[in-house]
């Protein structure tokens, strides 16, 4: 059977997020739509997080309440019991909870060590529905902006603690500064996918461009087993916590390597440069994508 | 036994070749120099063509003359037998023959029918002396500015004639356009590299970046086999017959991934980043580079 990729839009979250002066809501909401639109299955729609840490994300509830019917599967970032609570009431049954492996980015990114982080995970598992969809980000799996490389032990044991709290969980290694190579990719994710613990989790890459090994980093990820990819249209977004950071690595470019090399994604590339060339034109957005600068007649 | 990639540095070929104004010949060779003490192993140095054609490399015997005792494997592009002398007195012993699969590219790159070019393959075979290197570029392997796809029998076709001209010859599979996948490079390196008639033959992969799949297909090039790889420090250059296409994979972006990834090439990311620095400076470059945009201090 041909395995399928599933590619994960996140620029509604990790993009946005990026663009420090709130979006207006609706602009937000008829960008979620077209991605749909273009044939994305999976999106990040933003995080239900306190208005005042992150102002961009103010409006989640609204912008749910708009998107929730629409023929993809939707998730949103949730940092603690409280967001989960949120987005359930909003009709958002697939939630996404970030804990970074690097100890000072930790801190950095939600003000907590490791250990509280992991237990705030525990406490957001014992209020999901069995119905909901668990999703575990760990960032700084690969590299720290802080730190540099993260040891290998550092991530095993990391995967192999979420793996027993959540051990149904969509668990994505997060290249957070686009400082992983393909080589590193294919040892981590075979050393991971191959702990007890995680016997029945899932498996997600999370990558950025920065470096350039954006796609061959997924396409590595891919080849270890790895099904669905965080990706954002037009490589719009970054790490506000890691400097240096430039955008996800863009949908389409990735997009590109799977729908030409014989994994259709679903997704319809023609449609999706028009959208993402509609974020890349958002005010403070800064982009990076391969694909939107060669000739449109060349991209699909 | 660890492999080790071998990076062939083709700047002041394929690179310099797009800048229209001729560079002064002893900032060419100035560049030749500093990419050999960065630990470039292997530098194509310009081509032995007419100047009429092709002005930038008029200066071609004086270059040589300057860098041949460069502890570097040195080769010079030949388009046919005179070229090939022309090399061969200047004291340049290992020269690439260039062919494109696609007829109406290889007319519009060198004016003559794949059967002539083949022909002119053979000429050149029967002057090169015993001990001398060939290289055999077969461009538009993937895809063709002017007819798509290229269908993958004529590629084992052109390849299984270019194994019997030139048993021994480094054949290399040409992304001329950058359009191809990393799927794709699996699969037709594979299939060439298993006809009998290039029982002999070494291989290399010559990659652009400009769909964003650069490094991704050079390192699907590597798990086939595949040891060397064509690339221009900066991502300076481009075909000036295939519309479009953009520089060659940046050689310190595919660098970084072997390097970083356990495979050392031998190259310091730093001497060579600087290099970088110096031909994206040269009036007219236009180059396109991952890793000469995070900070230094990052890169290696």
């Amino acid at each position: 059977m041909t395995r399928k990729p599933q590619i994960c839009e996140v620029a509604p979250r990790d993009g946005f997020q990026s663009i420090s002066n709130p979006l207006p809501t609706e602009e937000k909401i008829g960008i979620i739509r077209a991605l749909a639109a273009a044939g994305c299955a999976r999106i990040e729609i933003g995080s239900f997080v306190s208005p005042k840490a992150i102002p961009q994300m103010a409006d989640m509830a609204e912008i749910a309440a708009a998107v929730r019917e629409l023929p993809a599967r939707l998730c949103a970032l949730v940092p603690n019991v409280r967001g989960a609570e949120n987005a359930l009431g909003a009709g958002i049954t697939e939630v996404c909870y970030v804990l970074s492996i690097s100890e000072r980015h930790n801190q950095n990114n939600v003000r907590q060590s490791f250990a509280q982080s992991l237990a705030g995970l525990q406490d957001v598992v014992s209020v999901l529905p069995e119905d909901a969809i668990l999703r575990v980000d760990l960032a700084t799996a690969f590299d720290s902006p802080f730190d540099g490389t993260v040891p290998l032990a550092d991530v095993l044991s990391a995967v192999a603690k979420v793996g027993q709290i959540a051990p149904r969980a969509e668990i994505a290694l997060c290249d957070t500064t686009g400082r992983a190579n393909p080589f590193m990719v294919t040892t981590r994710f075979a050393a991971a996918m191959s702990l007890p613990e995680t016997a029945g989790n899932g498996w997600a890459f999370h990558g950025h461009d920065t470096f350039g090994q954006g796609v061959a980093n997924a396409v590595a990820a891919w080849q270890s087993g790895v099904d669905a990819f965080d990706t954002a249209a037009a490589g719009l977004g970054g790490c506000p916590f890691a400097p240096g950071a430039t955008g996800n690595t863009a949908t389409e470019d990735l997009v590109f390597a799977f729908n030409e090399g014989g994994f259709e994604t679903g997704i319809d590339i023609k449609v999706l440069l028009d959208v993402a060339d509609r974020i890349a034109a958002l005010p403070g957005a800064v982009v990076a994508s391969h694909l939107r600068h060669v000739p449109r007649r060349r991209a699909a």
